[in-house]
């Protein structure tokens, strides 16, 4: 997969490109990464991607000439058409459907504003998609962009090592995850649960199922409706939820 | 304001604590941003912050130890209790308003997994806060603190110039803003709404409104809930509504 970031601030992407899963999807060959400045696509001798909106106002606007000069400079295989995303408070919501959604693309590009807004030709004749990844104001659209390459990337065939299928394995029950412990058993008085030192796995895989359905019943209960369960989890998890109530009116 | 950041990969953040925004409030005195590698904490001579997790199973658990050392170590200040943020997929979701409430803290640490889970007594005596930015996977915490950290500084009072004052105000309204354009007056055809050209204050203004409005319906209804707006907005947006959803049905 070819994946091309069009940002005024490529250095940004340096430390997260180059660490970790993404640094080692690229040593595959796996997924190639480039931050590109696309003030270099400008078409004017002072450089200026950007300019003051049409109506008056503050803030600035990016032009479209730079923008759509990039994205078709980068769009060099033939039979290929890029996936265009818009990093912007404005977009759907980003979510794991949509990460895997994009992993069975062969090629993104992501462009990020920053501070600035976009000139709306460039959302209505060019992008292909607007992401937004969460109700929360940031700078620019970089943060986003990493967000979205991470998620997307560790999706695809080969990256993902044994290290964290177990992480992996946790998320697709669908339910959060049950606590974890290890060394040491005692730690300023704080101890292991007995049941993980027992030795008795029947009764560990028992413990970690019900400390999964209470974690989410009490945090995320609403992600329990899309989870199978079985008719006796779903009486012990009425029972849970009823001590819970009654817990909370003591208070 | 103080941030720490605790992390196995502290070069990921290289790229973006010297960049834009939260390099200037950098220089400017304004916030302290490390990112600090608590394997330097660990207590054991081979440096691992890791092990197996008690009641078997696959992946590693971050050890208690180096993570409460690390964060004891960075709370100095003697009347400072630092806010202690973990970042994982279990936590609260990110949000504006928490973003506010944490710009009014003195000293952030930001705890980030990495494949790993978290020693369960690490979330019970250590943490105050649990985050996550969104229902996506992401290989660690590391892109989500950069979320959290730039959404925050960007709050801080003399972070921000004039240059994305306007993008606040947008946003302060509770909508989704209007459609920008910007020079050229014609692109491939496409041209600049004759409105924004009028030089017609009044009428640009309320073309903006309605198109922030309109964009709202059409892609985030749920915000105009939120919204106060005149009797007249009302009944434009329930005919708006009306149209839309005759298009729909005549598709």
């Amino acid at each position: 997969m070819k994946i091309d970031v069009l940002t005024l601030f490529p250095e940004m992407f340096d430390g997260v490109f180059g660490a970790s899963i993404l640094g080692k999807a690229k040593e595959k060959g796996i997924v190639s990464l480039q931050a590109v400045n696309f003030r270099n696509y400008s078409n004017n001798k002072h450089n200026t991607v950007d300019d003051y909106p049409y109506g008056g106002g503050g803030g600035m606007v990016l032009k479209p000439e730079p923008v759509f000069a990039a994205v078709e400079d980068l769009a060099v295989e033939p039979d290929v058409a890029p996936r265009v995303i818009l990093m912007c408070p404005q977009g759907e919501t980003f979510t794991q459907r949509k990460a895997e959604e994009l992993s069975r693309e062969r090629h993104l590009v992501l462009i990020c504003g920053h501070y600035e807004g976009y000139d709306e030709r460039i959302r209505e004749h060019l992008v292909t998609d607007e992401l937004s990844i969460g109700d929360y104001v940031l700078t620019g659209g970089e943060i986003p962009a990493m967000t979205v390459i991470d998620s997307v990337v560790r999706l695809l065939p080969g990256v993902l090592g044994n290290e964290s299928s177990a992480v992996t394995d946790s998320y697709s029950t669908g339910l959060l995850e049950h606590p974890h412990y290890t060394r040491p058993p005692e730690f300023r008085g704080w101890t292991v649960p007995d049941v993980l030192i027992s030795g008795h796995h029947g009764r560990i895989d028992s413990w970690r199922r019900e400390q999964s359905l209470l974690r989410t019943l009490i945090r995320r209960p609403e992600l329990l409706d899309k989870v199978e369960l079985s008719k006796k989890e779903r009486l012990w998890l009425e029972e849970q939820r009823k001590a819970l109530r009654t817990e909370y009116e003591m208070e």
